[in-house]
């Protein structure tokens, strides 16, 4: 089932927000244009249902259409990976259903994150659930969240399922990143990327086949280029597009009090550029007057330097 | 909304287990005889779909499918409580509103757990979600599941809001207990429900109104003795009833290696009682060999013994 | 070495703060009005360099000159129980030895805690250090703290190492708590004692022998007489002077917006009550000009009132 | 007072470990041993009484005894950095006075770590220790031990201290590392170390100044090596050293079960490799029979190969 996807998966993908009207209509044409703003900037890849796209707090009814829309939206162009991290076993399937069915071209699963699950019923779980996927699967690993880790000795395990085809690691644990890193070395196919923006740098440096970074919803070129240089060893080039990457997590993820911050940040940088509404889904809501004003002057600020562009174009 | 209920809910409320025949199809056999055993209790309410009816690990339609049936067999006997716990805002409502249209009494409402929220984004999200629910709600503290506490201030604040009829507390930190407590003493409607049943007795002293022990789903005339026997201050009988619920704990809880073990092992007694299925939602699996026959000589010397009915009939 | 002791150890033992003049000069006349004020409220023993005492805060040698003098103004009326808890094994010892040689009672032993211990490694360490104490032992359970629990299994182990004669448990975990009761309920000259104050009431109820509350600085009176209601099952009585300790513990622990607001408060307490000085030990600094005056107001509430005298005159 | 050093310090600076007899012996021969074994290999500092080097664990006046010792054995040859957190702020001046006079070159300071304090705590705490400190100061970021991190703002405000040279991060958290170094881009004498040997590489890469690696007591040569080419951007020879690393932390750090492990490794390492003696001071243990077999069998397997030879040579 994996035989028409090109492995690993390496580049930017990144994992979009949900453009929302109200807590459940999606903001259709907010979400086009999200899709093609990416794709302009030449990414490798789309990944629906993520943390950043808060598909937590979604309805399985947005869920299912956002998914239908994407595939559709997308087309082919590059793959598309969705979320179908679930509390519930038969709603990952149903989510994973809905993503074969429309096109996708893997799925993406992080641990069930309401019962506190030992090491070997996580593994018994994936050992259930996987056989039972109708694409292949990346394995999420996001403690911050899901209050649960998937343990090096349980992605040893995990490597032997067939299916299995990367990991997305967004632990910000660059010690975990490194043991999951050698672990994984003779493995060809097995694709491992980095989720925090600030790590992708370095993450790519040793041995990351791309990266899972929020703020390429916004700046998408400067991710694919930052992870061009890496790979390509252009050190100089590497660390001015990080010094910008640092600027964008810096003054747009860091604004607010909670660690819902940086959704609401991209979200709310989305909206000034006039590509899709910031409305936030429960238990969240948009970012007030102080904080868009913030990020506003820093937009300009970007826009007004020629500093991006003259690095983009060199 | 709340006109035909007695309030404060008082005495012992079971937190029911889920009887699953596989991880899609409800013990309806097993439902209705759990339930029957437990009014045959004497207990005060029933609570469905809580932490130990393993909720969040459900499909939606075997949730919705529980409450129907829950309602059904219940018939209007004792008031049923319905977990609508959920980190999708429309999903907690369409939970709800079945809830409603079943003819349950009061919905349960933790915090959503995927996302850390702030306490201020909590509350904002206790404003917006309760005008919105047709039956009266309790709040449910469970932070070694959501991740997330109500703290006390946040309590403070929501105690205002129209509809809000009490909390079940099953932190286990007495110290929040009596903060809340203290908080509550001069509003005659609030029930404060506590969790754990080793603290029952304890809490029930210091004022609680009664308790949503999950070993009352296996023994319900022994909790809801307890809960009288502290009510009424007969201390030594208190005492006696508390060693029985500390030997459930201890022999039946506490068997398995991971949190999960107290669901397992109310499961595997229940299985052994002949009431219902052992049958586990993923990610977890019922008990092996080993611990379901230390459970099944624990229960043997229990019903041997004279000891709980010589307490029960004094 | 445990001879001349009556076990088990029952009573309010209050931990005291080290009254101080400055970061290493103990104030003399504070300790000795402190000593003969907690006395008089009839207490059944002393704690010296608890955590309520600032001990790690403290140098050596102010440690050893605090051990002297409190073990002078003592003078046998009671027994003096001294904390030894420190990340060297050899420390612990010569603290220890200071204790024995002015003697006192007991020593007070928490796990060390700066090196994340296993269970393992703690039960090792307890017995390599126990049979070195010239002294019998309470073990110490502190894990807001020390970061490291006595886990039941390793108390389990411990009971059997000659030279432990209890357990102070300050972690505010009422299960835990049940746990170790349970567990030593065959130990007849086994002391189990309560930490914080608003858990007092219920722990001696469930079978505590006693507290070590750092309000029984303040206040020594009003919690031998709550021991006593709880110990004679007077509930009506016990509940009022739980009350009283709850107003203690709302309006002078819980003033101060960090973890050490408690000690801060209980100094600041006893100098408006003209007793010793508030000066803390860094990393910590004596409450401002606001807190103080919330306290002052509060206690002059409570001098106004009849009601303390009323209730405990009964 | 910082007029003789110069900064920023760079290079690699080993966290030695205390070679010890038995619990409270010194071993001479062993400390000077490791001393020459780590200076031929090239270092550019030593720093004594980390965590590495059990500071915690050892009496003070071990304690003093290794400052004498150390800084005479090293003569001046390299800086000499002492680590002076302790829980008493006058043990810690006690520490820096020691320091001084033997003519260490700085002293190093984490946060007090039993009393859990605010930041703001924290930052008055540095306000009043850091001007009472002969020597200059290295902040020592290592939240796994102190349960208190200094937070980014607390950083920013403790820069304008006099006296304040450096950060030392074992936080192993790249995320906060990109902070700090961002937000001392400006400041040309300020060095920022890092702990972690696995980070190391990627750290120096992104503008750390050196690591204090723990496994550079072993391999001294092997992380000089490592951290000139990082810094020449010599990106091959970089990443084979770097797998080096890796082979060290995952062959002699990651053998125990508890987190004491990597101390336990290296001076079992040491012990093999005839250094010094691998007594660990309590409450850990030297490493038993199967675990020496492990490291003895990797450490005979690097000494036969030519691989570390080869490189290091190149």
């Amino acid at each position: 089932m994996t035989n028409n996807i090109n492995l690993p998966l390496c580049g930017i993908i990144p994992p979009i927000v949900t453009p929302l009207l109200d807590c459940d209509t999606l903001d259709h044409t907010g979400l086009e244009r999200l899709i093609e703003h990416i794709l302009e900037g030449g990414v490798q890849g789309i990944f629906v249902l993520g943390t950043t796209g808060e598909a937590q707090s979604l309805s399985y009814r947005l869920r299912y259409e956002l998914i239908e829309n994407v595939c559709k939206l997308v087309a082919g162009r590059v793959p598309v990976l969705v979320g179908i991290t679930d509390t519930a076993f038969i709603e990952s399937l149903h989510l994973a259903d809905k993503a074969a069915k429309h096109g996708a071209t893997t799925v993406v699963l992080a641990p069930p994150y309401y019962f506190p699950a030992g090491q070997p019923e996580l593994l018994e779980y994936l050992k259930h659930i996987i056989p039972q996927l109708p694409l292949p699967v990346f394995l999420y690993n996001m403690p911050s969240h899901t209050k649960l880790v998937f343990e090096p000795e349980t992605v040893r395990s995990a490597l032997t399922l067939p299916g299995v085809i990367g990991l997305k690691d967004s632990s910000a644990n660059m010690t975990y990143f490194q043991l999951i890193r050698n672990m994984t070395l003779d493995l060809p196919h097995f694709s491992l990327l980095m989720g925090p923006d600030n790590l992708l740098a370095e993450a790519v440096m040793f041995g990351a086949h791309g990266g899972v970074c929020g703020g390429a919803n916004l700046f998408p070129k400067i991710y694919v280029e930052l992870f061009k240089a890496a790979q390509d060893r252009q050190i100089d080039r590497m660390m001015e597009l990080h010094q910008l990457v640092m600027g964008i997590v810096l003054n747009i993820f860091e604004i607010g009090k909670y660690s819902s911050g940086f959704i609401k940040g991209i979200k709310c940088a989305l909206s000034i550029m006039g590509i899709c509404s910031d409305f936030m889904a429960e238990p969240f809501h948009r970012f007030r007057k102080d904080e868009r004003e913030r990020i506003h002057t820093y937009l300009e600020k970007c826009n007004l330097s020629d500093e991006i562009n003259t690095i983009l174009k060199k």
